[in-house]
C-alpha cells in the first residue's frame, strides 16, 4: 500500500477529540481547520455531541461518511480497543487505510505489557489491511495537502523540506527555529515514533518520489536493519540530498573482539562509513542540521570549491576567509584580471579588492547599487563556484532595497549559471527586514561566518559524492553465500590456514612453505629465496613472538638451520613438545606497512577495514571502514582518508608505492567478506605495499 | 593617565554633530541623551546653531563649559586640524583629557598620507597630554556611567560583560545578538580601532580593576607585541575570565626555517600556546565567543566536570548526553543511591532515572513543580558539579511559572553550593517567555545541546587553569641576557659544537668523544662503551647520513676501525678532502624518541617546543609550543598534550618512561632559550626517554 493516505486522506477521524482548549485533542482539530484541510473531519468522543460546530461521534464505527485515516489520542489501553474497532470497520466498509497512533505507553516503556499492546495493535490492523504510523509519535504534517495530525504546530509555509524523525521534539524544534524568518518551507514532517509498522525506509522511498520534497532531513537514534536503511538512502541520495543527524557518536563499542581492527569498531564508525558510502550528509550537531537543510532547500549545490567573499565589514569578512583557509574542500577563487579591474573601477579607493585572492571589502563606502554591480561581476566569473556575502548593520543601506538589489544580481547572473550564493548577516538582530526579504526570495542567510562556510563544505561534498553513487554496488540485500567452513565456531586460523583462503581470492601472500624438519626448512628457504622468516608451528602455539618461535631476516642456510634449532628449543621449553613443523616465508624488508581487514558486524554484516600499520593504527586509530561490497572508487577513498596515503604517495623522497594494487587488494577482501559468510574477522597485519604490487606477510581469520 | 575620561567624562564635545536624522553625528547625540549621560554635551558644527535644543558651537575652542572628552566624526583631513585645536585648548584650559576619533582615513589605508596623518594626530595630542582612542573605530559605550560615543547602539542593559575589539562590527554584532532576550548585560564596549595611542593592554589593565566588569570578550586580529599582551592577559585571567576570538588560524607560517620544528610554527600556533599558558579562553568561532561570554557572565565556573542532564524530551536529551560522552573534560555524574530513590519516588513510572548514569528523562508526565523538586535533589548532590536542563515546548507547562520554579530551585540549592546551571531550550522560538524570564533571572539559555556542552567545557578548562596562573613565571618583559656567541649570523652548529652549550645547562647528552684519527676513534669507543655511533666531522659536511659519513651500532674495535675507514673514503669521494676528525658516541638503543626544541620568534621571542619523534611529528605535526620561561606544570602539560605521552606512559606493555626527567629537560631548555638570546633555533632530535632519565642523541643550533 502506498503511504498516500497518511498524507492526503479523503476523511479523517480523530479519536480522543476534546472541547478543552490547550488539550491535544482540541488543538489537533483546530490545526486541521486552520491549515485548510479539505477532507471531512470526524471527531470521536462518546461524551460530547459537537466541538466548535463539528458533529462528534461516539465511536469510529458510527461515523457515517468515508474515513480513510484514523488518528488515535487516547490512552494506550483504549488505543488497542480503538484499533480493533477500526479493523472491523475496514473489513466491513473498506474505507480505513491508515492509523496514526499518537498515544504512548507501548514498546518504548520496555515492559512486557507495553510490547504486547504494540504487537496486538499491529496484528489487528494488519489483518484488516490497515497501516499504522507510531505509536508514540506526533504524526505527520503535509503543507501541500494541508493535512496534519500534529498538535504542536499550526499552519506553516509550504516548501521543499521533508523531515523524518525518531524524535518529534527535534523535528518540531527545526521548524520553530526556521519560522520567524521563513528560513525553510515544509513539504512533510513525519514523526515516526516506535515504527511498529510504517518505518523509515518506507518513508524515504515515499519522499524520494514526492515531487514537492527537495531535501530530506533525518534524525536517527538507531535502526535494526541499518544496511537496508542505507541502501535506500543511497537510492534517494542520487535524486535528492539527505541530511542526517545521528545520535550515538560516543556510544562505547558493543562488542569485544580479538583483533585490533575489530576492537576499534564502535557501531558509530559503521554508521559513519555507511553515510559516506551512500552519499548521506551526516552533520555533527543540531545547528548544522538546521542550516545545511536550510541552504539545500534554497540554493543549488556548488559545482566546485572556489569561493569569493564580498563584505563591507572587515572583522566578520576576515573570519570568513580564515575559515575557508582551514577547509580541505574549499579555496578562495582567483578573479580574472578583467574582473578585478572592473571591480576596481567601481569601488572607493579605500576598498580592498582581491587581497587575499577572492576577497573584497567595500568598507563603509558602499551603496545597494554597488553591491549589485560587484555581485554581478563575481557571479559572471567563470572561476567562481560560490559567493559568500557578509553583511552588517549599515547606516548607508536601506534593508528592503538591499535585498531587492542582491536578489536581482543573483537572478540575473548567478542563477542561470548555477552558482551557490550564501549570505552571512553578522548583525542578526539589526537587519530583520533584510533577512526576511532575502529568505522570502530564496536567498538563505546565516548567523555566523563559520556556519556558512561549513554548510558550503557539506554541499560540495554531496555534489561530488552524488556522481559516484549510481555506479556503487548494491549493499542490500546481500545473499548469504558460503557456509562451507570446516572450522568450529570462533576458531582462530593463523597464517598457514588463512593463506590458502586468501589465495583463492587472488590476494597476494609473501611466498611461503610449510615443512616438517630443519633440513626441509633449509630447502624451503632456498626455494622462496633469501632473506627468510622462520616460524615454528604447533596447534597450541598462539603468541609466537613471545614464545621465541619466530626468527627474522635469515640470510643463508646456516642461519636457517641455527634458527630452526633455537626455535625448536624454545617451543619445547614452552610447551614440553617439539614443533609440528616450520613455516618458512620470504622476508619482505621494504614497503609501507598497512593493515587490511574484514569483519562481520551483527547489524551491518560484512565490512572492509583499512588503516596505517604499526604505531599509527595503535596510537591514532588511523583506520577507516566501508560496508562490503565496495566500489573501486570507495576503495580508493578509504586509502585517501588515512594517514597511510601520505606514506604511500612517497613520503620524504621515498618512491611512490603501488596504490592501484592496494585498491585491488581491498576489492578482493570485499569479495571474500561477502562470499565467505562464515568469517567473523579477517586481519591482515601487516600488508607491505611496494613500488610494484603489495603483499600480505601475516594474516589471521576468526570464524563465526 | 587613567582611561577614566574615556568612560566617564564630565563633559563631551561632539565634533561633526549633525541635525540630519540617520547620520552618525545625529544618532550619537541622540544616544547620549537616551542613555541618560549625566555630563554636559557640546555639539560642534560651524553651520548650525542648535540641534534638538542643544546649543551648537562653531569650534572646540569656543565651548564655554568644561570639556573632558572630544569625539571626532569629521573627515580625516579635518580630524587632524581638530586635534590641533584640542591640543591648544588642553594647554590653555587644561580640561580636555581624551579624544575618541571615529573617523577613518588613517594608517588602515596603508598609504604614506594615511600613516602621516595618524602620526601627526598622536604627536599633537600627546604634546598636550591628551590621550587618543582610535582612529577608525566606533569608540566606547559604558552602561554604568551612561556615556557613549557609539552611533550604532542605543540604550543597552547594564551588566558584567566588557568587550575590547579590533572590529567594531564584531563587538556590536554580539550585543545585537544578545539584545532580544537580554542574554548579556554590558559594562563597557571598546572598539579600539587602529590603536594609534590607547592600546589593548591598557584597556585590559583598566578592565581588570573595573568593578562592574565580570568577564572580558576580546576580538583580536594581530598585535605587535604579543608577549606584552599575553602577560597582561595572564594577570587579568587570575581575576576574571578573558574570552578570545582570534582571526588568523589558517595564516600560512611567515617564516621559512631550517629545522622541522621551526617550519611547523605558524604564528597562530604561538597565539594558541600563549592563550593556554595565560589562561585565556580561546574559542573556535563567533557562536562560541557569544555563548561562552554569555555563560560566564551569568553562572559560576564549575568546580569539576561531573554533569547531570534533566529533560522531558528524549531526542535533544540524548544528543546532550552523547556530546558529553565525546568530551575529554566532562563526564556524566553518578547520583547517590539516596538521590536516585528520592527522584524515583517523585516521577512517573514511564520516566528514565539514571540510565545512563546522571541522565533523567521525565517524559511528558511533568509539571513545573516536578522540575523544581527534581532540580533541588540534583543541586544538592555532592557528586554533581553542573546541571544541564533540556527543555522543549510542552502543553503541560506554563512558561512563566516554569521559569520561576526553575529559578527558585537554583537559588535555594544550586547557588549556595556554587553549581553551574545551563539550560537548553530546544524549541527556541516556542518558549520566548520562558527564555526571557530565565535570562532576566541570570539563568542562561542555549539554542542547542552541543553549544551548551562546549560552553561548559571551556568554563571548566578555565576553572582548572586559573589556579596555576599565579605561580607561572612572568613572560614580559624578559631581559636580553647574553650576546656572547662567537658565531656568525645564521651559523649552523652541529653536535660537537652544540653539545657543550647544552651541557652548560645540565642537559644530558649521550656520552661522546671528538677525535682526530681512526686509532683514537677505537680508544674513544672503548671509553664511551659499546655499541657506538661514529660520525665523520668536516666543516663542509652538512647532510652526513646522505654522504655516508655515519656508521651506527658498532660493537667492537674491528667494526669501529672498518667504519672509520669506510666513512673516510665516502667523505673524500664527496668533498675531495679527508674528514677533520670523528665523533664517537655511545649508541642508545632503547627508549622513546621525542623531539625537544627551541626557537626565537620575531614577535613572541623565545619558545620551547616538544613533540613525538620519528614519523609522528612528520605525518601529524604532533608538536606543541609554549613561551619561555615556562613553569613545571606547563612543561608537564606540553608532554600530556602530545601523542608522545601515550608512548611514554608505557604503550603495549612497555615499562613507563621517566617523564619527570623529560620535564626537567624542558625546564632547562626554557632556561637556555631565555638566556642565550643569540640562538635562533635549537633542535634536539631525537631525545631518548629511558626508564630512568633521558638523553639527547643529536642536536643542532642555528644562531640569529
Amino acid at each position: 500500500m502506498s503511504l498516500r493516505p497518511f498524507f492526503d486522506p479523503k476523511g479523517v477521524a480523530v479519536v480522543g477529540a476534546s472541547r478543552e482548549r490547550g488539550r491535544p485533542g482540541y488543538t489537533l482539530l483546530k490545526n486541521l481547520i486552520s491549515m485548510g484541510y479539505r477532507g471531512a473531519i470526524y471527531p470521536v468522543n462518546p461524551n460530547v455531541n459537537e466541538i466548535d460546530g463539528l458533529r462528534c461521534y461516539p465511536s469510529v464505527s458510527e461515523i457515517d461518511g468515508d474515513v480513510e485515516t484514523v488518528v488515535i489520542l487516547v490512552s494506550a489501553e483504549r488505543a488497542v480497543k480503538v484499533a480493533e474497532e477500526v479493523a472491523e470497520r475496514a473489513r466491513k466498509r473498506g474505507d480505513v487505510k491508515a492509523v496514526v497512533c499518537i498515544s504512548g505507553g507501548f514498546s518504548e516503556l520496555n515492559t512486557p505489557e507495553g510490547r504486547e499492546r504494540e504487537r496486538r495493535m499491529v496484528e489487528v490492523l494488519r489483518s484488516a489491511g490497515v497501516r499504522l504510523m507510531g505509536p508514540n509519535c506526533v504524526g505527520v504534517i503535509d503543507c501541500y495537502s494541508r493535512f496534519t495530525t500534529n498538535f504542536d504546530v499550526d499552519d506553516y509555509p509550504a516548501g521543499g523540506v521533508s523531515l523524518v524523525s525518531q524524535s518529534g521534539a527535534l523535528a518540531t524544534a527545526l521548524i520553530f527555529w526556521a519560522r520567524p524568518f521563513q528560513k525553510i518551507g515544509l513539504s512533510k514532517l513525519i514523526s515516526i515514533g516506535n515504527m511498529a509498522d510504517v518505518d523509515m525506509v518506507e518513508c524515504l522511498e515515499y519522499l524520494k518520489d514526492d515531487e514537492t520534497t527537495k531535501v530530506i532531513g533525518v534524525y536517527l537514534e538507531g535502526y535494526r536493519e541499518p544496511r537496508r536503511l542505507f541502501e535506500k538512502m543511497r537510492q534517494v541520495s542520487q535524486v535528492k540530498p539527505i541530511v542526517l543527524l545521528k545520535a550515538g557518536r560516543s556510544e562505547v563499542g558493543s562488542r569485544a573482539a580479538l583483533s585490533h581492527t575489530a576492537s576499534m569498531t564502535g557501531t558509530d564508525a559503521l554508521y559513519e562509513a555507511a553515510s559516506k558510502q551512500c552519499g548521506v550528509i551526516r552533520v555533527r550537531d543540531v545547528l548544522e542540521w538546521y542550516e545545511v537543510i536550510h541552504a539545500l532547500e534554497k540554493q543549488p549545490i556548488p559545482k566546485g570549491g572556489r569561493v569569493t567573499v564580498l563584505t563591507h565589514i572587515g572583522g566578520p569578512g576576515t573570519l570568513t576567509v580564515d575559515r575557508i583557509g582551514t577547509s580541505r574542500l574549499l579555496t578562495m577563487a582567483t578573479i580574472s584580471e578583467r574582473g578585478k579591474s572592473t571591480i576596481r573601477s567601481m569601488v572607493a579607493p579605500t576598498a580592498t579588492v582581491c587581497n587575499p585572492e577572492g576577497y573584497i571589502d567595500l568598507t563603509a563606502s558602499h551603496t545597494e547599487e554597488l553591491h549589485y554591480r560587484v555581485l554581478k561581476v563575481l557571479f559572471e566569473e567563470e572561476s567562481v563556484d560560490a559567493v559568500i556575502q557578509v553583511l552588517g548593520h549599515s547606516m548607508f543601506l536601506n534593508q528592503r532595497l538591499m535585498a531587492e538589489k542582491v536578489h536581482a544580481a543573483f537572478e540575473e547572473a548567478g542563477k542561470p549559471l548555477g552558482k551557490t550564493f550564501l549570505n552571512v548577516v553578522a548583525f542578526d538582530e539589526s537587519l530583520p527586514e533584510f533577512k526576511l526579504e532575502m529568505e522570502r526570495r530564496g536567498l538563505p542567510t546565516f548567523p555566523t561566518p563559520e556556519i556558512a562556510v561549513a554548510v558550503l563544505e557539506y554541499m560540495l561534498w554531496y555534489a561530488r559524492k552524488r556522481r559516484a553513487l549510481a555506479d556503487a554496488p548494491q549493499i542490500y540485500p546481500i545473499p548469504e553465500r558460503s557456509e562451507a567452513k570446516g572450522f568450529g565456531s570462533k576458531a582462530v586460523l593463523i597464517e598457514n590456514q588463512a593463506y590458502p583462503i586468501l589465495e583463492r581470492y587472488g590476494i597476494p601472500v609473501a611466498e611461503y612453505r610449510v615443512v616438517g624438519s630443519e633440513d626441509e626448512a633449509v630447502d624451503a628457504a632456498e626455494k622462496v629465496g633469501y632473506p627468510v622468516v622462520l616460524k615454528a608451528q604447533h596447534p597450541r602455539l598462539v603468541h609466537k613472538t613471545e614464545a621465541g618461535a619466530v626468527a627474522l631476516n635469515l640470510r643463508d642456510p646456516r642461519q636457517v638451520r641455527e634458527a630452526a634449532e633455537s626455535v625448536k628449543r624454545n617451543v619445547i621449553a614452552k610447551l614440553g613438545e617439539a614443533p609440528t613443523g616450520y613455516l618458512v616465508q620470504r622476508m619482505i624488508g621494504s614497503g609501507v606497512e598497512v593493515i587490511v581487514g574484514g569483519l562481520r558486524d551483527e547489524s551491518f554484516g560484512p565490512v572492509v577495514s583499512f588503516g596505517s600499520g604499526g604505531i599509527l593504527v595503535e596510537l591514532l586509530r588511523d583506520v577507516t571502514f566501508r560496508l562490503a561490497p565496495l566500489s573501486r572508487s570507495e576503495a580508493r577513498e578509504m586509502v585517501e582518508e588515512t594517514m597511510a596515503s601520505r606514506l604511500l604517495r612517497g613520503f620524504r623522497g621515498e618512491p611512490e608505492k603501488d596504490i592501484g594494487s592496494l585498491v585491488d587488494l581491498l576489492m578482493k577482501v570485499s569479495d571474500l567478506m561477502v562470499n565467505e559468510s562464515w568469517i567473523r574477522e579477517l586481519d591482515m597485519n601487516p600488508v607491505k605495499v611496494l613500488e610494484k604490487g603489495c603483499v600480505v606477510v601475516d594474516a589471521r581469520i576468526v570464524s563465526r
